[in-house]
């Protein structure tokens, strides 16, 4: 008898590999990422990587896609559990104040994530699906137009409280949040008359 | 009589260090720009780098500081020359739906400056001043905490705009302005009751 030489099975590699890329990125930046540092964050051979992966446009998309698809899951999942409308503000002026953006991590990899859409239009098909699914999240409580005027305030107040270094006025979530929700304002008085 | 060897005086020389390091860091990144790169695209020599500049953290102080308050002063400008609130308010939308992020270069140079400022908090003196600057733009015709609220807005609807690949309802944007800029609901009525 021969033995053949053994492969050994490991269906977690792949994950491994996106995990560990997120970890490089996180470190080193987009940028500063390659082959060789994934390959040793992740404890696997370099000629895994080309196994897995067509190349790093794709280690990337599979890397993103899986933090954006993370971080909506959990935004989708604190909306799915507010009561009504009211208990939805709540949350969302929760994760403004406290949650988005707050983890250093998770803010160098989402401004990482963006700078690379802003050079590269072929990864804006994440931050595509990304607002998309944060819509989706909203429009559990709220009309489709509020939803993505929502999602616009909240990322501009997570981004700006994120990159200040002042005193932020958690009063000016609130007021923003309700006037926003507001729907006494509607694109017919808009396009009828100065509001 | 002896020669003195002629020392050039080049009074625009840091000047145009700073204007190529910003061409820089648009085409290759901050993470790929070095002095030899900003040298050679400013056309001066290597040591002209470290006699302008203490380091590589001075010069992009410098660059994005530069970039950030041209951008401020052209919105400024834009809201001074607005004769009334209804005025500001058509400025605004006009340069969320047309100009603000809408430039290639203009975008990347921004989102460059969110990674730095994200990864490094001694960079977040620049997209502080940045902050304070629009909303004192603002101011010229919004009371203070309108003026942040709309800062935020306006962050949040350019990004996605910029970083979304699927047509744009240009409705919210003045639908959203409108609801923000409405003073009927005050921080004493949220505090006081349901919006």
């Amino acid at each position: 008898m021969t033995t053949e030489p053994v492969r050994r099975y490991d269906p977690r590699r792949r994950d491994r590999i996106i995990d560990a890329c997120l970890d490089v990125i996180a470190e080193v930046g987009v940028a500063g990422t390659s082959h060789r540092k994934v390959a040793e964050a992740a404890d696997v051979p370099l000629g895994s990587m080309t196994y897995h992966f067509t190349g790093m446009a794709e280690l990337l998309h599979e890397a993103f896609t899986r933090f954006a698809v993370a971080f909506s899951d959990r935004i989708t999942a604190r909306l799915a559990g507010a009561a009504d409308r009211e208990a939805a503000i709540a949350t969302i002026i929760e994760a403004v104040e406290a949650d988005i953006l707050s983890d250093q991590r998770e803010l160098v990899l989402t401004q990482e994530l963006y700078t690379l859409a802003a050079r590269d239009a072929t990864f804006r098909d994440i931050t595509n699906a990304w607002m998309t699914r944060s819509r989706a999240a909203l429009e559990q409580h709220f009309d489709p137009t509020t939803a993505r005027m929502l999602d616009a305030l909240i990322e501009g107040f997570t981004l700006h409280r994120a990159l200040d270094n002042e005193h932020q006025h958690d009063a000016d979530v609130r007021t923003a949040i309700a006037r926003i929700t507001d729907t006494r304002i509607t694109d017919t008085e808009i396009a009828g008359e100065t509001p």
